[in-house]
């Protein structure tokens, strides 16, 4: 019998001085509990994704030298641990995607991963060379098929590499797998990884340990819900979503059957039964380390009294506590008296700080100054603009002068089409419902008012409006939301043609304008900040569009 | 004896029309001068660089098609295009980058990419599977080996890739290679790829027809300078650099022996003899395309009398026009005299349009608007900022009133350390200067001037400053551009850390305060336009770099 630990931990990339401690740490304790073995994330040493620190040799060596402080640390316990390694060929790139297996204070295996997935925000084949050479691992009389992330991944149907690693590991006649890996969060995602990583037990008849990453990096939301396997794929443990946690657990074979034992209580499915919980925990989580890992705790937004800078007020005060949180009414001559009354019945229910700056000078400043320029030419976009950018100088000169950041307020399915101002409400440190419909910012809103109200009912139930000139609503010049948000769906996360959604049945003529909106504002896209990622597809790293194409579907 | 034409052209992403008529016009054209065998570049159907939108099935449909078009024209003339097809077996991915060999008026042979580039700019293996299979192709008594750009790029030491496609090509005896490719510009890339492929033709003693694409794609200037080199790797014929171009050559072997004639007058490195040159040139093709392909015509930008803003506005007016550039002065109180005059004088050089307006009772206004927060506090990076801010408001609203795009005037120095205002100064359409360092800026300057002063010479001289605040110079904060440069070079371009920068001589506080700035102003490269790629290491897509990441040289 062997004591495997568990260790899902929130690393920060390229903080080698936090990842080390933290993974000793982890290591010294489940010794204390008695584990043989601890077993931590891909690449937990550096943080997943370093991206293009990987194109520095002394970052590659920081790594070699954490791996080596962890390895002093594991004379009588052995550990598992992800770090990139030099590839000593000469032909082929000069990194891999490794595992050290650690034992007796030394390196005793290296394990490199195989299928390097280069899709969607994923890059690795950028920096690292795909293995082709697969060897089980022995330890204390068991044999280990060791594998990392996407390793398992290729089960699918028309799957996306040639090989499976795991299909040569198994003639070595493994006991146990054991999986590593760095999978961000997207509300689909914790089904699909059940799934394939159960039919991988299954198929190879093994039971199967797999540890995630939690914690965010900027965009990347990692989930953590790490998983056990028995040798019939039957899901038997569960770790918690959004969080730290370590846990413990017995293998043996007996009469040659694998079997795997823990006595703590387990939480199957318990936590998160809908998408609109997981999302709502994985935005805490994003909004609370993009803080907290780039050394800030004061945030700042624009408060419109409409339901998107409600929802991401709620939330920050939520993951930053409501003390830290500054929302800036920052009325106009369009604004609505309910605009005002309602972004003030928040602040009073977050408790949040706030404060009112009035932009009527301001933009009457700017238009005096273009008098010139413009000659009583018609109001137009160009004065509904001047309005969303003082907005965003008065936010960023607050930021400046106190030390806040300041929280972008968009949501999917603006950005989506480009109904927003450039450098105006498009603004911010990080956008926190970028991946979020605006159809999901209502089941968000109600979520978050599951208990009392929140977020004031009227910002809820109200037409959406961006207040920009008098009388202004959404619905002038979109369709209704619920109509947009599956037409984006449809091109945007299934990567349907507009003939495709118009088979579907949807109006012709909304179709391809909202298409033509999606396809011309790349530009816009190309310039917003990072979008805390929730869904399977969202703007930014995973979406990477021409600026200057032509094709419209 | 064969007469082959090598087609340079310029494509526009996504445009099928264009690109398929551009294509069928060459070949008709091609075939009026006698040509058996016409040549154009990677993916020359659907322009390059495609990204995401090869995602969409309808675009890969829409290639076969164009395709389909091409061959109709072909019946007494063969041609080689470039284009993604679908990957018949189940496993891998579901494209290859595909040349196609059309002859008959049908596909004779498909020939696909082995060697999937996916560093710095290029992402090729996110779409295509890489090809493990080689063939020549039979064309009129002559065996020809057709690569595709990467697959001849490997033969430099420590080599990225483990195959080597002209390895096995060359097991079948061809008489010629062909490469077509899609090989951007860079400052020294025109010397590499002369370097490489020559040493393919000299290694496998084959003449070697190379042709590139030419023209921009958003921030990819693509140079052509399509190559021919004799059986001894010798360049006999280059196309020229940045423009459009069809060049015939006759292709025969006489006692075994393959041997290239023609007849034109060639032009070896006649054209560009420095680096300063080539920038230049490829800005203004940067300039002129990005304009051109998103159907604008007009620009504008902030001319304050400094060096960047006049280098840019000046290659604006040669790119589009000085009639279609419009330079905005926009002084404020900290604006010295030299500053509107030096601005004065260039508009007067150029031609251009212009406008004065000031900024005065703007940023009082949000200084009025933000007393009651600011509350006396003193006067720093936050009023600075407004300062820059209010400027930009002010150009955006010009373009949104107007139809221009706005030219950001960045260098790449200040792109590096943070010395510029989000949302101020570091807006903009696309960045002209972001990839040039402040000391190329005065070498381009001075080539501007190269027969006559268009840029004030007072702008080239005087010492460089924000003038956000009274008697401000970029030297307060920063070190002398031509110390900071090099240890931005040594560190972005050449990836050196800190270590090593400071062992090559440099003074040590310094270099950790330069690469402290560059690393903490990622959130604010990510945030900024586009920039015009002229070095080996430009920012954006080429340098990804993760926002909350702690490591630091």
């Amino acid at each position: 019998m062997i004591k495997i630990a568990l260790a899902q931990r929130n690393y920060h990339i390229g903080n080698f001085e936090s990842n080390t401690n933290k993974i000793i740490q982890t290591i010294k304790e489940a010794q204390s509990h008695g584990a043989d073995l601890v077993v931590f994330a891909e690449l937990c040493v550096c943080g997943y994704p370093a991206r293009d620190f990987f194109e520095f040799k002394e970052f590659i060596d920081l790594c070699a030298q954490s791996a080596q402080k962890i390895a002093a640390v594991c004379t009588d316990i052995a550990c598992i641990i992800g770090l990139p390694t030099y590839n000593l060929k000469d032909e082929g790139k000069d990194l891999f995607n490794s595992a050290y297996f650690i034992e007796g204070g030394k390196v005793k295996a290296i394990v490199n991963k195989a299928l390097l997935p280069n899709y969607d925000v994923f890059d690795e084949y950028r920096y690292f060379e795909p293995e082709t050479e697969f060897n089980c691992i022995d330890f204390k009389g068991y044999r280990i098929a060791l594998t990392i992330c996407e390793d398992l991944w290729n089960t699918i149907e028309n799957p996306l590499y040639i090989t499976r690693p795991m299909d040569k590991l198994i003639t070595q006649q493994p006991d146990v797998m054991i999986n590593i890996a760095a999978s961000p969060f997207a509300y689909n995602h914790d089904e699909e990884r059940i799934d394939i990583l159960g039919n991988n037990a299954k198929q190879y008849q093994l039971p199967l340990f797999y540890v995630n990453q939690v914690g965010a990096q900027t965009e990347l939301i990692f989930d953590g819900g790490s998983l056990v396997f028995d040798a019939e794929g039957k899901l038997i443990d569960e770790l918690p979503y959004f969080k730290e946690h370590v846990a413990y657990y017995e293998f043996e074979k007996q009469a040659g059957v694998p079997k795997v034992s823990f006595k703590h209580q387990h939480t199957i499915k318990s936590e998160y039964t809908s998408n609109i919980e997981q999302i709502h925990q994985g935005l805490l989580l994003g909004i609370r380390d993009y803080f907290y890992k780039s050394g800030f705790s004061k945030a700042i937004l624009g408060l419109s009294g409409g339901i998107d800078s409600a929802v991401v007020c709620a939330l920050a005060a939520e993951a930053l506590g409501p003390q830290n949180v500054m929302a800036v009414l920052l009325p106009s001559r369009f604004s609505s008296d309910h605009s005002i009354t309602d972004a003030e019945d928040l602040v009073k229910n977050l408790g949040c700080l706030s404060e009112t700056i009035y932009i009527k000078d301001i933009t009457e400043a700017f238009e005096g100054a273009l008098h010139p320029q413009f000659d009583n030419l018609p109001f137009n976009i160009a004065e509904e603009n001047i309005q969303s950018r003082s907005r965003a100088v008065l936010l960023m000169a607050m930021c400046n002068k106190f030390g806040y950041i300041l929280l972008n307020t968009s949501n999917k399915s603006e950005a989506a089409v480009g109904y927003g101002t450039l450098y105006g409400d498009m603004c911010g440190g990080i956008s926190v419902l970028g991946d979020v419909y605006k159809t999901q910012v209502y089941e968000l809103a109600n979520y978050i008012n599951r208990e009392q109200e929140i977020i004031p009912q009227n910002s809820i139930v109200k037409p959406p409006s961006a207040e920009l000139r008098p009388g202004q609503k959404d619905s002038d010049s979109l369709p209704e939301y619920d109509i947009l948000d599956t037409i984006l769906m449809e091109y945007i996360e299934n990567r349907k043609s507009s003939s495709e959604i118009i088979a579907l049945g949807y109006d012709e003529q909304v179709v391809r304008r909202v298409i033509k909106l999606v396809n011309g504002a790349e530009h816009k896209r190309y310039q917003t900040p990072p979008i805390l990622r929730v869904s399977p597809k969202a703007f930014g790293m995973g979406r990477r569009m021409p600026i200057v194409g032509k094709y419209l579907s």
